[in-house]
């Protein structure tokens, strides 16, 4: 007599989630399964195989979406360190439950002195110039939230000022107490309720766009903040390199929803109000972070 | 060359989250870490045994605090379910990423005819006679937030209704399609960035004090909505049993923060600004979902 939640989640799970722009008029409403089906090529894009981080575990792939409009010195830094040494290896390091998965590179001798260290403090930037597409519905922590170049992102209308938003699956540098020790050597991804207080306290660098599960799933580590005891435990990264330098072949082909559609519009319209049969109480909100991105694989082009 | 979070986050990972009320006039503003030292025994409550639930993995105990004030029918079927059978055992059968971990009761023969099937859809009720701690910063989802008997949940004055809210470690009950389908057989837990959609659509009957790393490092599920594909992958629960049910010295004796005293008050500002010198900029306002509610082990009484 199992009870399971698979027409609701069908789905939900397909698709992930939602976000914002105006309530669809009535009889305009489609599913976030129609949406999908019914996008056009024009409603994606292809990643930028120069911005495109692999993680490569045992178990896969990590494929990360960099960011370099929001943090162009650590994401030139990054980039410089897994040219420095070839394949830059490393290993996960941290993984605290609702929280963060933290991996760290083996050191890289002699360390790239360009960009040079410290790096800037790429917490925020000015919001002059960024397309950014507003939620309407509203947020707990920032005036305004949204997506902005496809990411989730805050803005400050008092200041000028953007920033990503600490969502689920987003990367960000690691650093020690002073803000100028983030050096990327070490990132973490966010891998659980979004922890919206670190926003505009960490460089922010782009995000996971596939192999989440990879990270969250492995086991928790029992040191203080989630650190592994012993190196042993630590899942080894047998490369951490940039797409463009892999061969063509060999690469992740990803596509994501652009975020400055009238589908993407209709998608967040899907999420905030979910119709479905399952659904007795429609939310009619979404939070920014419930608002999950979709990501498919590209399809070939025809020759 | 490690660049580690640890400082900012050592006193993340020992407490976790915080919330609501009025902002601390300076000067009066503790750290997390100091709330919970200088907490008094009075800031503490104990578990009820007969509305806390344990899940006994090969992993560990996961300890669940069942909410009977909100969901009355959905947990006297639970515990009937429980008793039923013993041990009643189970299995965890979908881990589906930053969303549920679903565990399903085995069959039970005869089923329990008590309370009676269909059971009443539980997923509000009303506000009257229950107490409630505002959370001031507001909410995307719901007109009014804050805590009620110690657990997450939210408000609509409109029509006097409350809830509880799907954050991170809620539990509820999965069912089918029609809304009287679920019967307390199949449970989920959320492992990922709160589904506050699922808000008001389905019976919440508690939530996980203790194990939920247990639960969220299992491997994801590749069918569908994270349902395992094989019954050999999924996690046995060797007994689902209250606690009431254990002999007192083999119980797991927690104590819960208050969430009705100045002590939760000062928590609650000490998560919302966090004014550890890691962070350059406090974030000013806290999520309901971002405030976790403190767990220890219970002090034995001195004889």
């Amino acid at each position: 007599m199992l009870r399971n939640l698979a027409p609701f989640l069908a789905i939900a799970a397909l698709l992930a989630s939602c976000g914002g722009a105006p309530v669809a008029k009535p009889g305009t409403w489609r599913s976030a399964a129609d949406v999908l089906a019914q996008s056009q090529p024009s409603d994606w894009r292809p990643l930028d195989p120069a911005a495109t981080l692999y993680l490569e575990l045992a178990a896969g792939r990590v494929v990360i979406e960099l960011a370099p409009a929001f943090a162009p010195a650590h994401i030139a830094r990054i980039a410089a360190l897994t040219r420095a040494q070839a394949p830059l290896k490393g290993s996960v390091v941290r993984v605290q439950d609702n929280y963060v998965v933290q991996w760290a590179a083996e050191a890289v001798d002699p360390t790239p002195t360009s960009p040079a260290l410290p790096l800037p403090a790429e917490y925020t930037r000015t919001a002059d110039g960024l397309p950014f597409a507003v939620l309407a519905d509203g947020d707990v922590y920032a005036p305004q939230v949204g997506w902005s170049l496809g990411f989730p992102a805050a803005r400050e209308p008092a200041d000028g000022t953007t920033w990503l938003a600490h969502c689920y699956g987003m990367v960000g540098v690691g650093r020690d107490m002073p803000p100028d020790t983030g050096d990327g050597t070490e990132l973490y991804v966010v891998t659980g309720h979004a922890p919206r207080h670190l926003d505009r306290n960490l460089a922010v660098v782009g995000r996971v766009l596939r192999g989440m599960e990879l990270l969250t799933s492995l086991p928790r580590g029992t040191e203080a903040m989630g650190f592994y005891a012993k190196p042993d435990q630590r899942a080894p990264i047998a490369a951490i390199r940039l797409a463009s330098d892999v061969p063509p072949a060999v690469r992740t082909e990803l596509e994501v929803m652009r975020t400055d559609t009238p589908t993407w519009s209709a998608w967040v319209e899907s999420r905030r109000n979910r119709r479905e049969a399952f659904f007795v109480n429609p939310a009619g909100r979404v939070e920014l972070c419930n608002v999950a991105i979709p990501v498919r694989m590209a399809t070939p082009a025809k020759p």
